[in-house]
């Protein structure tokens, strides 16, 4: 569960609440359905315009990771790797063979099938950097939807804002309806600009950082894994490995 | 038929227009004649004066493709190559000959000659690779003049909108008209913000993803064409072009 | 003759001038002799402190293709090419030398020589990709003058339109007047605007898209030339030229 | 202490409180509460959804370095390594074994035990430019989080400044109080936009600079040790290093 | 001298004085203590806090390049490095040893000892390189801090415009004293727009194309010595380096 991620929403939620209410301003003139209507409506219909149908599956597969994030567990794959290496040099590639059926993750098994089977570490990088890319260029894709909608909101919120206030001008001969009317007409842009800097742009951003995170992941998978193929040193393939570990430090 | 590509632009338009109609307003006093002749001509004006006839009729063109996508079955293309692996492993690569003629999509056409006729993979890669280049910056070029157009949409609109202005402040003395003049003026805005958020920006954006996808379509032929001519394993050959069938993953 | 840039400009000014007049506003209003020399002068005063004088010279020659674009007769040029490679295989390359001086293109004559000289391909492209690059530098130095320039005028438009607001704000008293200041002070803001988004930046990327294929042409005579050098068969030089020619494509 | 900036906070805070104070304004209205609530909230929830909670951890460790900053003796680094070099070439590599113990930077005390371990310079390479990567990744990743606040915090001042005018306009009928609702209102504004230009913006910049110097301060590292694996010239280190110290140059 | 800077910082003030005078404005409404404390002690704030020390002192240095720019001969710097390469092949490397210590330029002196040392052409690039690279992000580092001013000016003229608003909205009592405070506050977005648009953004750019020219100077120098270590034809060699001194051409 991503507690900074909840955080993050009920505390900005909850700011502009409080602060409004503070402020004198009553909650209820935040609500209003036609503003919401026009948003909402405005800001799905150009991003389904925009994008192909199997981003939007991912996005939507991918909007769960801003609760429930992926966790890769770098220092266990480190040892695994570190004992493939240590197996290899004594049994040969082959004795890893009977390890690939236990491995769940399909990724790191086809990288022990391509070692078993004997190939390069030239060629065992080829395919796996590969089937890397793809899978970003997706996964990026289907992170800068979010990016998009945070893009089209506030433009929409304006266009519902302008629409308001053309509605008040044609009607100036009642000024008493003037400041309601004006006020109603802001709603959309107050919709379109929260909606886009509270929701949209913090997760298309968490959602690039999840998936740099997951390449970085597979990254050291396939260095740990060509290493292997290439007869390197375990001691030299675990310092390696360990960069991606390290700890925040002081420089 | 891209069944996304209508329903956002009906999803969109229709939002504006029901959220304005609930929010009181009249969709006449957004039909507006000499905001529709600014916000059209002096888009379409800047845009002739910025590119190329031919560009003009690229964009034309694949702004069909919006609703009529492009098509690859990967699928079949990676079994179709992977036979051919198979049948030059057998017959050499001569034996490929006969296919070319039965071969539509002329750019797997020139692959297969280019393979008959033993060519090294590098120089296979690099013909089919500038082939590819060139095709590319021609269509991105393309694409970007709906992105253009998206940039000069609003700006355009907001030239009408003070114009408009400008003669509505000249006529202060008759206050009764200045909230309808605010109005009209305020529609170009409208209009330019709004066919460059919910038409141009989008659809560029569709574009440029049609464009990636037959790029890796055409990568992956070159990929295995190459794989061909180096010889290599068909098994490892259909390893690594499944990577391109990569179904959307849980990480 | 470039009809689009002509037709460009005509239909974007005279969708403004039009799209006003049937608005009911005035052409007279949009002419204001303070307003042009401010956004005149603050946009070239700001040029003028950017750039060094020989982009401004390079500017002033290139913005002449605008209207009399650069013509580029690539098919000729391939079958020029092509015809050098079977005269080498024939003759040697010595056999080319009595075709310098019938070149008048000076880049290609200049490959030629190199060719004929007896230099290896690859200090060839060093040499000649060596004068693309510091040419290209210089032209899209001069041509992002101009998008400079679509940068600076409506900054310096909004300048004049604040200046203009400041002299009605000094002088509320009279009322009368209002309206007329602000109409007047609007224009700087229509000036810069349009200044900029109707004519420097079109402009400016038509200019880079005119470079982009002179540079294209070049690359190719390199393409070729090296080709030649290393002795390559004419039947692939003709074919990896012919990925310049490259009409439209459905996919 | 990096006086710089803290001079920077004092005179740009210094400045916005003189000039309002000659300018007849009083200090006492800019102080705002629910303004402050909504935009520190709503900047800090947008950026607590945007970044994992190690991103926080470090950019929170990272900021110290805004007032005391990372230092890099480079000279005396330097001669180390020319001591290194010159040491090696009498001794043999492992006549540096002796000096891993005493060296306490952690990067370096690696580079040291790479060499000593008798491992070819491209590997030593590899393996401590992965480090600096990683490291480089998360750092920047750390910068980027105050770039971020710097982008939330104005758009939520505009938040805070719309909801304060939308409370303004439906409170019309009480003319009395518009002009203090409306600088209510605008106080958001000021939060916003100070708190991103004066202090987020330029921090994050100055983490960027402070992240740049370090990763300068390694690659010399480096560079030094894989000159020393190589066995080159210690004149030529030493002649290669010194680019590092530059000094300004009228040129 | 340089003549178009000069002339350009006149054009565009005296522009937007002469217009202010003939739309018949009163300079001394442009002059405001309070604004240009505010705009100028903001802006200097800002930017004290994001850069270190030296980058502030190389900026004071390479300020000066705009009024006096760097000169570059480098036709005579050709013809030199010609007459070393017809030299070093008749006497040999060690017979440009005398020619050492004639060379004032500390980075064309380095690259010669470089040479006379006997050091194969990839070292001598690579340490001459590296030396540019150094210089080069320095320089450009301290050119963008007027890029940074030029991004900080206007938002904190637009700070120093709200605090007047709020002064002004408070005492809306007083309505004689509305259009003189509105007008006072607008002055603060005349300097920030002003110093940003006219001075701070052209001279960062300015600064840029100086370090363009300087680093494509020195390239030529690692280009020409490179070749003499290479032993290349001294024709060879002068083709190369006229590359650099393209004049404008048609195409």
């Amino acid at each position: 569960m991503d507690i900074l991620s909840i955080s993050g929403i009920l505390l900005s939620v909850g700011a502009l609440l409080v602060g409004n209410l503070l402020d004198g301003g009553d909650i209820g003139s935040l609500l209003n359905g036609p503003a919401f209507i026009i948003v909402l409506g405005g800001t799905l219909g150009a991003t389904l315009l925009q994008y192909p149908p199997m981003t939007f599956v991912r996005s939507l597969e991918m909007s769960l990771w801003v609760f429930k994030p992926l966790k890769f567990n770098l220092e266990a794959q480190i040892t695994q790797i570190v004992n493939w290496s240590l197996h290899a040099r004594r049994k040969g590639l082959l004795g890893l063979e009977n390890l690939i059926d236990r491995e769940k993750d399909p990724f790191v098994k086809k990288g022990l099938q391509l070692l078993v089977d004997g190939n390069e570490a030239d060629i065992i990088i080829d395919i796996m950097e590969l089937d890397i890319n793809i899978q970003e260029n997706r996964d990026y894709q289907a992170a800068r939807l979010f990016e998009a909608m945070g893009g089209y909101a506030p433009t929409v919120g304006i266009l519902g804002a302008v629409m308001g206030l053309i509605h008040v001008m044609e009607n100036l001969s009642d000024p008493g309806l003037l400041g309601k009317g004006i006020a109603t007409a802001f709603v959309a842009t107050i919709y379109g600009v929260a909606s886009a800097n509270l929701f949209f742009l913090p997760i298309a951003n968490k959602l690039k950082a999840h998936i740099f995170a997951s390449n970085q992941a597979k990254e050291m998978v396939v260095l740990g894994i060509a290493a292997i193929a290439r007869n390197e040193n375990p001691k030299n393939i675990e310092l390696k490995l360990k960069s991606y570990l390290q700890k925040n430090k002081t420089k």
